[in-house]
C-alpha cells in the first residue's frame, strides 16, 4: 500500500503549521499522504489540474485547508468525484467564522465534508475513516487509536483521583 | 449490492422531511440506505446500540441529522469507526446556528463530516462519494450526476439568453 | 457605445429576480450589459472561460451574485484583471451572512468589491461609477440619478409636512 | 453529611483549572463534591455508567463542563433524573459560543441548567441553591455568602468614596 | 403536598403562551405551581417583594421568563437564595439572542439556571428535577416521563420502519 | 453650580478604569459628578435607594456601566425618571456583546441611552449634551470641545502632509 | 411651551411607521415635536443644514431613525451639540443588527444615545426624560406614565390570578 | 501620468498603519495617490469638501478606511459620483464587525465597494483594477502582479516538495 491515498492541499504556506496536524495523524495511522500549496485564487489553474487528476492518480480523499473567504475546498469539490474534506483555518479579524461559513454552506450538489475551525487532525482521522469504511486493517487502526484516546482520558482521571486537584494541576 | 450501505438517523420525526433529501439522492444514485429515528437524548441506549452494530452489519457511512443542541452526530461518531456525516437541522430561534456549531466543532479525535444547515441532499452525495472513493461504478454515477447538474445550469442559461430576463422570469 | 460594458453573472436562476435590480439600473443609466447563469461549482469550466474572455471582449466590469458559500465572485476575480463586484444573495438558514463573508473576506491579492446583501441595484450603480470614473457622460448620468434620488426624498418630506403623519401613512 | 452531594465532571483535564471554581465555592459552602474527567466522546461508556449510577450513589446534582461542541452536559442529562448543570468552557476559535449553544439549546424533555461561559463558580453556587431548596442550613450558608458578596461591594465603594478614583486605582 | 412548590413569573402577558409550557409539564408531573406577571422594569417593587417572600412561603424554585434585555431572572436571583431558572423568550429583531445573553451571562455570585430560547417546558422539567433531587416520588415521575418520551420515539421509529417514509410523512 | 449633576455608577470596581473615562471628560467640561460602586445583583437595595434618591438630590443624569449580563443600567432606569446612560463593559468570553444586548434592548417604557462598548468617554459627553440642552454655557463648552477634536484631526492631517507616511509613522 | 422641543428625522419614509412610535408617546407626554424625512446619503446637505440649525431654533433633542448602514444619527451628532438619540430600524437581511452596530459604536467624541432595534417609543420617552431632567412638569408626566405602565402590569396580573391561564389566554 | 489618481482617506491616524497597505501596492503598480486624515464625525465639513472636489481635481477613485461605526466611506459616497472603496478597520471590542456592517450595508442608491476587514491592500488593487478597466498599461501591471503572486505560491510549493514539511517550517 505504497500509493498515495490522501492529498492535502492548502491555500497558503501560513496554513502549513495547522494543516500539519492532518499529516501527523495520517502518519500515525500508516496512511500515505502528500501535501501541496495550491491557491484557489492565486494559482487556480494548477489547483484545478491537481484536483482533476487526483482520482486517476489513485487518491481516495482530498483535504483542503484555507482561511478567510475559504473557497479552496469548494473549488476542489467542484472538480472531482472524490470526497473533499474542508478545514476552515482561523485567521484575521473573524477568527475563522468566515472560513467556516465559506466552507460548510456549499450549495446542493457539491458537498464539502467540513470539520471544526483549525480541525486538521480531525480531517486526517476522517480521511482515515473514509478509507477504513472498506479497508478493515485501516478500520482496526482507527479502533486502536480511539482506544488509546480513551486510555489517556482514563489515565488522567485516575491520576486526578489519586493526586487530588491541586497536585494534579501542579504536575501538569 | 443489496446490502444496506448507508444508515440515516435523525433525532426526531420532525427532521424527516429535511432528511428525506438524503434518501432521494441516494436512491437516484442506486445506493441502498435505511432510515431510523433515534434520539441522542431520549433513546440514547438504542442509538448507541445502532451505531455500535453499524460496521458489523456492513454499513459504510452513517448520516445523522439533528436540530438545536445537535448531539446525535457526535454521539454516533463516539461509538463507531465509520465516517459519520452530520446534518445540522434548522429549527427554533437560532435557525440552525446552534445545530451547526454543535455538529461541526467536535473535539480532536472524534470528527463529524459536517454539511450545511439542512444540507441533507449534500450529505447523501457525500456518502456516495465516500463509497465511490473505492467503487468505480458509484464514482461513475457521481460523475454522471454532476454532468446532469451542469447540463441543467447550461440549459437554464441558454433559455435565459433566448428568452431574455422578463420572459424567463414569467415562465419560471 | 453599443459594446457590452458590464457582464452580470449569477450562480443559479433563483438569483435572477434579485440580480435583475442591477440590470434595471444599468438600463436606466444607458449602460449596456449582459446576463448569464454560471455556477462556480456546477459549471466551473464555463465560468472560468467566460471570465477569462471578458476583458478581451471589451467588458469593463463583472458583477457576480451568489448565495450560501458564495464563491462565484471570488472565482471570477481569480481569472480576470477587471474589477469584480460581488453581490451576496440572501438564502437559506443564514439569510446571506454566509454569502457576505464568503464574498467580502477575500485574501490579499484578489479583491472583490462587495455590496450589501441582495444589493444588486447598488452593484449596478457601482459598475456605472467605475465606468464613469473616466467617461464624463456616464458620470453626468450618475449625478442626474443622485439628484433624482434626492428630489424623491425631498418630495416625500414636503408631502409629509403638508399632510401630516396620519394622512401620509394612509396615502402610501 | 459526609456523603458526596455534587458530582463534577469535565471532558478534558484542560478544563480542570476553570472547573476548579466550582470545587472551591462548594468547599466554602461546606458541600461535599467529587471531580472526574469523563469524555462524552472519548470515554462514552464510562461517562454513561457514572451518570446512571449517580442518583443511586446519593448525588443530588451533576455539574458538567465541556468546550467546543460540548455534548457532555446533554449526554449526562439523558441518563439521569438528577438536575444537570452545564458549564460552557471557553476554548478555540469560537471562544465558547459553540459550547454555550451546544449546552443551552437542549431539545424538549432533557433540560440542562446552563450558566455563563466559564461560569464554574456560579455552577457551584447553583448546585448549593438546589441542595438548599430543602436544606435550610445550606440555604443559610448561601444567604451568608451573598451577604459577604454585598459587604465586599460596599467596602469597595466606601474605600472609593474615601480615597477618590486615582488613589483607589493605584492601590488596587 | 398541597403547598405551592414552583413560582413562575414573567415580564409581560405576551410571554404567557410560551411560559404555559412550564405549567403544563408541572401539572403533568403533579407539582404545584403558581403564575404571576411581574416586570423587572415596570413593577420592580412588586417583583422584589414576591421574590423575597418566596422562600418563606415555601416555594422551592422560581422560573422567570422574559424577552429582549431580559433582566427578570437576574433580578429574581439577586433577591432569593432559591434556585432561579431563566427562560429567554424569543421576541423582536434579535429573536431571543438578546434574552439568552442577558439571562445566562450572570456575574459571579448570582447564577441563573438558563434553558434554551422559549424552553419553558424544559424549565418545568428542570424545576421538577430540582425537587426530585431529594423527593423520590417526584424523581420516579421524572423517570416515568422520560420513559414515555423514549417510548414515543420508539413508536415513531417503528411506524416509520413499517410504513416507509412516504406513507409516514403523509399520515403525519 | 457646585451641586453634583451626574451620578456615575458601576457594577464592580473592575469597571472603574473604563468608567474613569466618563469622569475625566466631565471634569474637562466642568460638570460635577460622583462615582459609586453599586451592583444590581450583589447590592440591589443600595442600588435602588441610590437611584430613587437621585432626582431629589438634584442629579440630572445617571451613567451606569456594567459587563456580562449587564442589568445595572436597566435596573436604574426602572427606578428614576432621569435619563440613564448605559455603558456596556467589555469582559469575559463575549467581549461585551452580552453587555451591549443586555443594555440596549430594553423593553418599551424603560429606555436606556446606550453608548458603544467601553464608551465611557462618550457617556460623559452625552451627559454633558443632556445638561447642555438647556444650559448654554455647557453647550458652549461642548462646542469648544468639538472644535478641539476637529483641530487635532486637522493638525495630524497637516503633519501627515508635511512629513509623509513613513516619517509620520516613525514619529508617532 | 409651544416651541418645538424634539426634532425627529428618518432616512426614508419606509421608517415612518416605526418612528411614529416616538411621535405618539411625545404627544401623550405633551411634548412638541416635528418630523422630517432627511437622508444622510441622499440629501446630505439638507440633513446637515437641518441639524446645524436645530439648536438655534430651540430644539432640545434630535431623534434619528435609520436602517441598514445607519449613518443618520452619527451624521446628526457630528453637526450639533444637542443630544442625538439613535433608533436602529429593522430592515433587510440583517434585521437591524447592521443598524444597531452602525448607530451605537460611535467613535470617541461623538456619542449617539442608542435605543433598541425599532425602539422609537423608547426614543420618545428618553427625549422626554432629557427635557424632564430640568423641567419638573415634564418629569411629573414621566412619573405618571411609569405609574400607568405599572398599573397595567398589575391589572393584567390580577386578571390572570382571577381567570386562570386558559381563560386569560382566550380573552386576550 | 503625474496627476493623482486615487485619494485615500481615513478617519484617524490610528488607521494609517493599516491603510498604508493601499499606498504600498499602488506605488508598486505605479499609480499615483494621496493620503489624508479626514473624519466623518470630527471634521465633517473638510471631509465633504475634499470628496466634493475629488472628481474635478481628477481623482478616479476614493478609498476610505474607518473603524467602529464606520461612516466615512458612506459619507464620501454620498458626495461624489466617483467609485468609493470602503476598508472596514479592525478595532475595539467588535474587532471590525461593526465597521464591516457600517460600510457594506449601504442603502440603495449609494454603493460602497467594500473589501474585507483591514483589507487595505486589496482596496489598492481594486482601485488599480478600476483604473485598469480602461487603461491597458495599468491592466497589464495588474496581470503582472497576479503572475508574481502565482509564482510566489508555486515557488513555495516547490520548496515544500523539495524540503518536506519539517525543514520547510524550520526555514520559514
Amino acid at each position: 500500500m505504497n500509493k498515495i491515498m490522501v492529498g492535502i492541499i492548502m491555500g497558503s504556506d501560513s496554513d502549513l503549521e495547522v494543516m500539519n496536524g492532518a499529516v501527523e495523524i495520517l502518519n500515525e495511522l500508516d496512511i500515505t499522504c502528500e501535501v501541496s500549496i495550491l491557491s484557489a485564487h492565486r494559482t487556480p489553474q494548477h489547483t484545478v489540474q491537481y484536483v482533476e487528476d487526483a482520482a486517476a492518480r489513485g487518491l481516495r480523499v482530498i483535504i483542503a485547508g484555507a482561511g478567510a473567504a475559504a473557497h479552496l475546498a469548494g473549488v476542489a469539490a467542484a472538480h472531482t468525484p472524490l470526497p473533499v474534506i474542508g478545514v476552515p483555518i482561523k485567521s484575521g479579524a473573524m477568527e475563522g467564522m468566515d472560513s467556516l461559513y465559506s466552507t460548510v454552506q456549499m450549495p446542493p450538489g457539491i458537498p464539502v465534508a467540513t470539520v471544526g475551525i483549525n480541525g486538521a487532525k480531525n480531517a486526517g482521522i476522517l480521511a482515515a475513516q473514509i478509507i477504513g469504511s472498506v479497508d478493515l486493517s485501516v478500520r482496526q487502526k482507527i479502533e486502536n487509536y480511539k482506544e488509546k484516546l480513551a486510555a489517556k482520558v482514563e489515565e488522567k482521571n485516575n491520576r486526578l483521583q489519586k493526586l487530588g486537584i491541586e497536585s494534579f494541576l501542579e504536575q501538569k
